[in-house]
């Protein structure tokens, strides 16, 4: 089961975009056209096959807009779904509903193409140790909800910021003066809780990574037979993660090199929204 | 030329993007491996074809983290750039331009993602007078930069919200009981500055629409052969705007049809990220 | 029926209100001399004729003070009072009524001077198809309440702020070199949901911006009888608005001179409070 | 010479207000309409005689629209103006003018509107020893600033919220069990820096009120025969504040009754704006 | 009995708190390793003899994190605890118990420390007149909780800021020429409902504070002998409020010499925490 | 050299405490006592022995009451300074210093009282390969200020938070079933980039934690002989980590037993304020 992210965060979140969406003076066209008395039972239904995530975001939507709303979901986080399926019923106010609508559905298609997207690549190394995983190149303000996303594809999560996690790069290497002199700069610099990645290019520069003791070696770029070296250099040292054009195709036979880690960019920044539809059931 | 988004608006979406990317500690791995007197010139480099949008998203974010860091522009918001092309270079403290590296790309990606995209619809209709427009379909939270992003494609842009138009859907059409009764009820709530639109699905609808004296009419998901009748019908009397389904490849004939806007969801909720990538130079 | 804002509109500028009151040590009074156990029943009662307005507002300070405070309407936002009229009751903890009274007041008082400058206008010009307006004039960061204000009086609304309708003055039409410059540049540069309207100070100009296709035209300080001219040369094609120093005196003359919009800042900017009491009915 | 208020306070109040105008879009009109590399010199001129208070909320608002628009004061906060005084003149580009015009004529028109009924009372106990004062019937979220105006006219402030001052009224005697105790019970419960004002109808109360030791006795609406005789019963021992239908036609009388502070809520909350113009000097 | 804090004080703070604690990802140990339906009985007892503040920070932080947590307080703010005593007892969920622990924990024991120091040197000065009071030398954006845990020790409270009192010291007194001229000076500034408070060294300085009407004078670094003195000298007529080098040994000999108040910065600034530890008693 | 905290982090905390300070009315004694173009040279010196902390913060303070006051630094953070050093020194507008000076010294004072605490026990395992670390035991909303502090005093800083490492604690275990099974729980569910500490009491759970691949072990009160057993069992495998009751006193021995890390929660919540005044040099 995923654990749910923490009220506390989603709720400035989608307040937040209700706001955006409420500007100045509220829903004009739902306050015009839908008596305030009549109810509605609607339902979310999946128009594509896909993952869902989310649910909580939307369901707090609803719940910003008009406490009375009762939301049922049918398909949790972490669902597999076939277009169709209902993820979630909301029963109550027709005009909350329609006023709620556009925030849950951007909230919930956006973080569930995330989840599409991963699952697809997990889908593709199962059978393998590989886990997938996401980047810090997620949408801007929204990093816990698609790292969230993430794990309810089936993927793990890479470090949440700049803050928890070394991650030393060609750049930082370049102005260390080498592999060993940076993981031992950042050895000195940071907490004893804190682990350290450093990516490399070559096999010769993993060596150096190993010698110097890195947490995490990323190999950036690398071919299968080449990644399939790493590993047997590596001989279980580091954690070794796999990095650069992943994609379902390409998955398969990075996993079966033996890495431990897969690392996809994409899954947070481009993957497409999933198409999720609000259907209305009947007017109560 | 494309009017700049006011500072005002940057400002803080810029910060909360990097106080969510620094943590409680900060860029751990250039503080760890990068000389605090260390300068370097570096840019940011297209490695796909694509449209700019968003630069002054990346530079208040090296400007945040380091108020002495120099950017200078090479190909600004609307440019179309070829892979290899410099859009922005940056000079300045090497840990600082490390430090904001990837919220600046984050934003810069993102946007121009959403500006590519619009772009290339913008082109299928060339010498047609149909315009491109977004929808509400946006990345919650960023919706200003979005619709920003749009215009920087050569859109332009739809309702920014709930209050600022009045769009009457099939649901709200059924509360109000008709087409008539809807578009009624709404000329009597709003004020005289607020358009009415009003989607329809059939050209019998169309004509009611008509009939009623909306603003706009959405005609959804109808071909070609059929939005040419609705041009027809409507005989310059309101704006039309075809919907549903618009891509690079079903813009054209959409657009010959004679309809005054073409509007596409997939443009703010499922553009992939423009592939942007940031370069060292040199060290200086 | 008056369409109510949003709570959460609502919540955060009074809780940020009570704040402003409440300080950095509370109520210093009630604790001090209202024993903690003591409950009360109290009444706003109106010490003067108006129209109300702002009753949510006045609900929620006291239900952010105290959750268990309740609160029974008699009057609602948009009706009219006279002295000695019960506007709302609320029962509860005594100290927390009094913690509240002052801000739920002074929210109270201020939109209902709104509604009642507002209303008087509005009585003025009955019988005509005149609608009465506001403008951007408003008290900071108060906009949203009193816009919301004037719908309680029967008024509509202006614009809400420089992004949702362009509004071309004198300066923006001699920056762009002339009315119908200044129309066509507005036309080319925004969105089609988006309004033009423009203000003229002569019957040429109203000529002008009528073949430039403005879809308002406002008329400046213009006299009964200019007005008539006005709404003959219009025909029909335009939304005609008059402004310019309306008073509840003046503003029937302008009304049966045909225009469709009146505009009056002052009812936003310098409408007295209306007076309102609160009234310790016992002592429970 | 009036002290200003910190910039801390100021400008987070004036950004909100700016974007509460600029919206999600910003200016449309003078995007379109102005050229972006047009500057001009306005100046702003009082249409009407007042006093002038809130300069630097209106520099302010410039400012943040435009770092580089600059701001000459004429007449500074505190100054009384005749109709076609110029109070600042701002130059710079004339599209960031005309973005920032109506939040800083908001802002100033409102604050000057209470500086201006402040003066008018001063001004007529000149002579006198009364000082006028506010209350708390201030428009919600600008009590400081309008607190401020009040000192801008000449007035000086009574307590700011519910924290920084004890003021005992009808009430809390009611609940407290009396004057003499509901002053105990205060004095038992506050700090050393803390002052005890109680309000009283009577002569009478105002004999208890005394000998329970009142810091200060507000007398309410008592008319000028029974202010004289409250402050020979006083003798010197409290500060004395009449309060209750004060104008600057009363307001004489009852200074000349020997009161200390005369206080008037509509200062705060029914002062009329003051008509302030914004004129285009020149197109530089 | 102690005065609550509002919530609206309350509830921001604990907010940012458990933000600050959560990150971006929660509580990763919790949700890896206790079952989500496990529940849990646990109690917050005191590992040191103290006083008790706080109870509503740490209530309000298991209120945050799980709405459905159940609190039922033993020993409320101000009371006395030894060693083993039960002060609250949580029941739900245990996830939620151990998430919202740290936050619940580090207020109440940072503010019980402040208070047993409080209560430490109140105790020493029992049978005298003189109240224990602080200063404005308090953790940055936690005045009003430790002003608060100051009452909760049986102190009183001294101005909450700079606007709300006047505090004249050695350096406002040598800018404005004199003792008297400061008093003076402030007399002219303030309004009627602030107090002015004026430090001395010497008794001079203290008889012409006197001369100038002080509300209260600081007597600084005086010994007893010297305070006696000081009070002769006073007659009376202001506040007396001894400061500087005030503990629980120093205390008693100063209230002695007869002064009002007596002020202590450490119980603010450098109290020590009260160990208090939260015990699990029985999973549910 | 200690890297200094982001000015993005600093700003919004040093800002909220002046407006915490300045409440509503602003700094009323400088005001009113210093005339405004008086200018000043103080100086921060120490009053005690210590570590300095925070001069950033103090800066902020300074900086965002008036940008013309210029600092300049003497003992940069993280020196050790004797009593009358001067810490920093602060030139411009005497009022401007005297309003910023109480926020200035509360953090500074504040922080540096922690770095003060660090650096004792730093110095009491000098010639160890032990660490001093800090806990999660921090003041609330201040955790990023006081873990810098414990940098500045040569410490190193456990986890920031909930969210970005893994501590198992008695209870967790309990809750998981057992050691073994709480450290592959938590292994399944974080991230490659976190890593996994152990609570133990006992050296049999040592071994346990050990078998399970915990990273860090945490060794809860034991005594030196202990700790060395344990240092012995270890064999190098996991970190270790010693805790409970560590003083300047205890530390020593602590650390010769070979432990890797040390922490105490004391530094952070119960270090006293370094005492730290401002003295003027001179009315300029």
């Amino acid at each position: 089961m995923i654990e749910p992210l923490s009220p506390l965060l989603i709720e400035p979140a989608v307040k937040a975009a209700l706001l955006e969406d409420l500007g100045r003076a509220g829903d004009l066209t739902s306050q015009a056209t839908v008596p305030s008395n009549k109810d509605a039972l609607v339902v979310m239904r999946a128009r594509q096959p896909g993952t869902v995530a989310g649910l909580d975001t939307a369901r707090m939507a609803f719940r910003l807009v008009d406490s009375e709303l009762r939301c049922s979901v049918q398909n949790p986080d972490g669902s597999d779904v076939a277009p169709g399926d209902i993820i979630m019923a909301i029963e109550g106010r027709a005009r909350s509903i329609l006023t709620g609508e556009r925030v849950a559905l951007n909230f919930l298609g956006h973080l569930s193409g995330i989840a599409t997207a991963t699952r697809e690549i997990v889908k593709a190394v199962e059978g393998t140790k590989a886990r997938i995983t996401c980047t810090r190149k997620t949408t801007p303000n929204l990093r816990a909800f698609e790292k969230y996303a993430v794990r309810c594809g089936g993927g793990v999560n890479h470090r949440f910021g700049l803050d928890d996690g070394v991650l030393i790069k060609d750049n930082h290497i370049a102005a260390a003066g080498g592999i060993t002199a940076a993981i031992e700069s950042a050895r000195g610099h940071i907490g004893h809780m804190v682990k350290i990645e450093i990516e490399v290019d070559t096999l010769e520069q993993l060596k150096e990574a190993l010698g110097a003791g890195a947490d995490i070696v990323m190999l950036d770029n690398m071919g299968p037979d080449m990644l399939r070296e790493a590993v047997a250099i590596n001989a279980g040292r580091a954690v070794l993660e796999a990095s650069g054009r992943v994609t379902a195709q390409t998955a398969g036979p990075i996993a079966q090199a033996g890495v431990d880690i897969i690392s996809a960019g994409w899954i947070t920044h481009s993957a497409p929204c999933l198409d999720i539809g609000l259907d209305y059931e009947s007017s109560l």
